[in-house]
């Protein structure tokens, strides 16, 4: 075992843009597990838009990573050494092991994978904390029904390629949005969409919304929303009557607040249109995991349900590929391979 | 019968704040009931909020009113003519008979009223539309449990003053906001509200916000909307997580949408804080009536439920009144009598 191990720390906060600076590669000594605790060797690392958030000074749903502090992040490592009873060496395990090559957790706090029932990389994604985004919100929230229209942006992500999935097998119309031809290309041939818009293609958020009504000739009855920005304001005027807007993320806002869209234009909707809106992350509901894997786990091991990886290599790379992937640079789910 | 009835019809749109030169008096020959029909002498009608939003073109959740149209409102009348078998001359009615000293309505459209039951304005207001409102909201998305806060503005409004009592009959720590020192006297001393801030007192959200926290030491969980603009920003930072917001007005912003709220920080609280957001009117709900009256008829008998009324006299004086009310010139559900 080395005595050294890697991570990634947050160096400075970002003012607006979010660049390499505010991150920093160091070495430290190798943790030892304490009474109950197992050390893992993370091999695949998960990158989430929620990383975003926690480089912010202020509590948002969680508390901000410190200057200094490894950066936040779900991984999935290999047991190195074990005071847990519950694992071995040699066991894989999914815990919120942050930007690193090494990390020590309790056995209380992380979950036993077993390689042999999915790849491993699944538990960040599509079997993991996005996936069940996706599920939770559009059933919890979203209550579809056949016959309805869904529009979801990030339509080839983890939660956008999920809701869009789930809404179809319901029989509802699933309009996607997503960054580029290549994108709206796999959402409707791979995914199952039945049209999917390239947001890059309209300068304003007019354009969008006339490319959207023409595609959504009975309004919008679901916007599962993970984007905020330019989507919502199209999205807002064409949402039908007690329509449902899940609130999972606000991607477009995270590095800025820049916007045509106002207050008082957002509940205008939400009261003219009987609106429900809920926002929710899904760290407070793993009480319906289990239901999450008993409904998708079929249609994932059959393939009807299909999801994409992004696998880039390097714990290195890690600033670098998260700050490509808040510009729409991946292709599926983003994950990094320590190992 | 006399052969000409009087109406008040809209005569212009606002720009901005509405004014008397919106509204003509109009004499035009009395109509005739026709099959299935009666015809009303109105004794009172009705003058809220929403009809702020019907002088506007564009559809809100209703139709406008057209220029030339009467205005719309709800009425207590007496038959004086039908041809519905349901309907006999000296029977009272609550329908929508417009801002008019007569109407003809549809006998299936309109409700008999017993005038030993209760007053016959209570039809309007504490047993009607915003009482019924109050309960609804509350109930349906508000969730109230004991022990939790909630805060309501037009606090001594039929709205407001029904939601702080049912609030307070639960269990909960009631805050009102009201604009004057004589409404927030009231709202505690005859609604008993827990407390009130005058509204009036406060020139930015900010310091409106700094006396709300004081008030609700432990948070807001139910903020029951009304009002919007300054009273909604300084809320949304106090609002507790899982938070409810029941959206049945936003009067701030009917005459003008000048607020420093921004839609971002609207959608981060509803993201970061998991709030539950639900637009309604009572109109869509009216399944519900019978529960209402039932749960909230005998506090009313009994007088546990305290209702105050602002009665204006004479048709002619119902814009002026309106616009006053809209001003919170009013003490009470503002009703107007005709007879």
């Amino acid at each position: 075992m080395p005595d050294q191990m890697q991570r990634i720390v947050l160096a400075s906060r970002p003012e607006g843009q979010a660049s390499e600076e505010n991150f920093r590669l160091e070495s430290v000594d190798m943790p030892q597990p304490e009474e109950g605790e197992v050390l893992v060797r993370v091999h695949y690392m998960s990158l989430d838009p929620y990383m975003r958030g926690r480089m912010n000074a202020g509590k948002s749903y969680a508390d901000p990573v410190e200057i200094g502090e490894t950066m936040t992040a779900g991984g999935v490592g290999e047991v190195i050494a074990s005071n847990s009873p519950d694992f071995q060496p040699g066991d894989f395990a999914l815990g919120a092991f942050g930007w690193a090559s090494h990390a020590c957790a309790q056995g209380s706090d992380i979950r036993k994978l077993d390689p042999d029932m999915a790849p491993l990389t699944t538990a960040l994604g599509v079997l993991g904390m996005p996936g069940f985004t996706a599920w939770h919100g559009l059933d919890a929230y979203g209550r579809p029904q056949a016959g309805e229209t869904l529009v979801v942006a990030a339509a080839t992500g983890p939660v956008g390629s999920m809701v869009g999935q789930l809404a179809k097998q319901k029989g509802l119309r699933v309009v996607g949005i997503a960054g580029g031809a290549d994108k709206c290309k796999l959402a409707v041939e791979t995914f199952g969409f039945d049209a999917c818009l390239d947001h890059r293609a309209y300068a304003s958020a007019e354009g969008l919304k006339e490319a959207l009504a023409a595609e959504c000739p009975d309004g919008i009855d679901i916007y599962y929303e993970n984007v905020g920005g330019k989507v919502l304001e199209a999205v807002l005027p064409l949402m039908n009557n007690f329509g449902r807007i899940p609130v999972c993320g606000m991607i477009a806002w995270y590095n800025s607040a820049e916007t045509d869209l106002t207050a008082p234009a957002i509940w205008r909707s939400v009261l003219t249109k009987f609106l429900s809106v809920n926002g929710f992350i899904i760290f407070n509901h793993y009480d319906r995991y289990g239901d999450f894997l008993g409904e998708v786990g079929p249609g994932i091991a059959s393939g009807d349900i299909k999801y994409l990886e992004d696998i880039a290599e390097g714990l290195e790379n890690a600033p670098r590929t998260f700050l490509s992937m808040m510009q729409g640079g991946n292709t599926g789910k983003q994950i990094v391979k320590l190992v």
